[in-house]
């Protein structure tokens, strides 16, 4: 039987300032990339976030960014590696202290926004990424876009890897993601985007923006998590991946 | 043999901003409470914190304290023991990162500043201090104001506690420090202080500012930082320490 | 004609997190108190918020708060008058430069949560507030707690000053808010809240927990910003005050 | 007689922080930047730089930076036109409130560090920049790298502007500065920084690294504040200029 991982990202309130259907999400995935109070995410929600998935049996990840809470790490920031390697040993090490004190064990290790953008192409980023996980646990399984340097990374500090495709967003003839600003960036039809998410799965293939069909390794699926749209939409792809007999579960 | 603990508040350099003398005083130490980001210190500064003391065979403890750099952690914020809970398991966490990448091993965890003297006067605080340490590693010692709620607090979750006593404070009838505000409160005269230091090691007695001999509990001393007057007084202590046969050594 | 200015906390919105129902309330409303950038807000809220009250002809006030985006402004933090006095007048120097940007013009400034309530009964921090809006703009309006300490020192630097009434608060017999702990602290009825609000104004008389009847005195009523049924409620208050010919105007 | 302004970063401190040697160097200056809270700097450090500069009769500049002070600003962090516009705006509002308290007059506006050079060359950053200058106060002089996109920026919304050079860093053919990578970035030889200057003043020329000489505008030199040698760089340039007969004066 077929398998996939299911991913979301989570625990991103602040303070007062709630985000996010958690609450709703996590009966749909199987592993939560929770904030680590640098992009999202305070120490109480964090806490909060842990036991939620643990009450779940949902895999929990640390979900490190940039220390840019008004950007929510989405801005680009030119860090050296040492200042990533630094920044992610801090908050997957902040993470697993919640993780140990509920009695759970941290499974993975996604980084957010900006810096998951910046890894997927920067080799000396993506690899002092890849030294920060090795070195605090290296059972710990790198998260990263399919086929990125990142994976490439992991793979050579003998981390397993996950290589993460997207539901919603459309590919280039490079295996590249389609780029925010361009005009075919996401697929809008749900329909389509659970067409796209099957194939993946089942052919390892995906077609192109320009009509061809490539390669690509999908061990586990972003679903978003910021919407009502999105609830809806991660229940879709749940029940589409049950009726298909491909059973959902952490890598 | 008597033996006695030297801790010193380290790592509290902050991006471009340095602070202290930690290269300095590492070698008159037997152990080292690194600031965790909160209230000074950020993950680079914390790395090389923890470079440097295990290169000194010095032990680590964690130093958390508010979220505060503008105060550096000295200005009373009015939080719940829940908040106190999640910031020091938080903070702990993030140092142990560093900590288990560099192949050490976490000792010890003091509060810092204003959440120090909270948790040493009130109870409710103190316990979730003691709690969020004790659910993050039981085997931690607590470093806390001698004969404090805090102590207190360590105790009654069955941690190891480290009453800690001041060189350059002066004690109040009831075991308190004299409060800053007052005359009286430092002591300034180096001679002085490494005699009150001697006193209470030896006799586990301290002479207060009205002139009574209390009883008082002295595990580890507390070595400023913060000054080029703190690196020499630091000395004048270790030495005498030497000279009177003391073995100074981490609890 | 009897007139009475509604007042509401506006522009709490943080980088990616959404707060507060700014672009319904501001119909309701007379003055906006614009968080600026300390306890909530940040420099494009507050540009929007803004365009967004000089758009309703609302009056625009600056809402300086603790620097605090993790406690919302609402934990207490010991700070010097001096610190008082350069937040307050920093906050205000920000706002003031979209106003003038926008080629409006700053009407009040009413401070938020722990530094607000603390004002109220502090008079050396009150006064480092007053002497702050003193320096900046004499001609500033200073909003504060009715017959607290602010208000008095507001008067004793010269400025005009706003007593603040709340309607959904009980008061006690010395003329202060019930604590928010207390059982009595809310009235939950909104019927109740329209009345004592009408009494206030139209009486200066409030009828406290204890059933005796006090003097107080109400220039402007705080509206409540952060729930759909505060959109409610500021709607049932303002077409009561219309139904009972009282005017609704800023100060 | 010909004329030069020297303008130096002031108010770096933060804290509990203190950073440069604003008191020795104020007397070598004729315009200073201050920070304003978001690279370096607080309310408190600000009001006494302010202060420090009106007790000086030194022009007071605002020197709005990236929000980071981790990176002291001098990290690029991908910001649009808008927020530029508004981080500007508000930094440059909070300094003015305390420029206003003291009885003085805002007199520049400098970009700093990252800010500085993405505005030098990015126009829609230097328009946003120059823009939130004219909304604020079109009396403002805008410093920016001499012959830089901020120039051009400030001069097509009318605003006066002074080009700055630099008497440490060496030139390239097309004007701009040798990156700090490069060996040849920096001047270390204080007799050739000097004549560097002279030079520039002089004759409105300067070396390139290719040893061609090019047209610069030179209006304003940048004094480095951050170290003991920079005391001493700032008097021996103060000293040459002097003998030189060239006024020392802000724009």
């Amino acid at each position: 039987m077929r398998q996939i991982d299911l991913n979301c990202d989570m625990g991103e309130s602040f303070g007062s300032y709630s985000f996010g259907a958690d609450h709703e999400l996590i009966s749909f995935i199987s592993s939560a990339n929770i904030a680590c109070g640098f992009h999202a995410g305070d120490p109480t929600t964090m806490k909060k976030t842990v036991r939620l998935a643990l009450e779940h049996s949902v895999k929990i990840g640390a979900h490190p960014g940039f220390d840019d809470i008004k950007g929510f790490g989405r801005r680009t920031i030119s860090i050296t590696p040492e200042e990533a390697y630094d920044i992610v040993l801090y908050q997957i090490g902040a993470l697993n202290g919640f993780v140990t004190a509920e009695g759970g064990r941290l499974h993975h290790v996604k980084p957010h926004g900006a810096l998951y953008n910046m890894a997927a192409v920067n080799k000396k980023l993506a690899e002092a990424i890849a030294m920060a996980i090795y070195k605090i646990n290296r059972e710990l399984i790198l998260y990263g876009l399919s086929g990125s340097e990142l994976i490439a990374a992991g793979e050579k500090y003998g981390l397993k890897t996950a290589n993460e495709v997207f539901a919603d967003r459309t590919y280039q003839a490079d295996g590249t993601l389609t780029p925010r600003n361009e005009e075919a960036a996401l697929i809008n039809n749900e329909t389509t985007a659970v067409e796209q998410v099957l194939k993946m799965i089942k052919t390892n293939k995906v077609m192109t923006t320009g009509g061809k069909e490539i390669s690509i390794q999908a061990d586990t699926i972003c679903i978003h998590g910021d919407s009502e749209h999105a609830v809806r939409f991660a229940k879709k792809i749940y029940y589409a991946l049950q009726e298909h007999k491909i059973n959902i579960k952490a890598v």
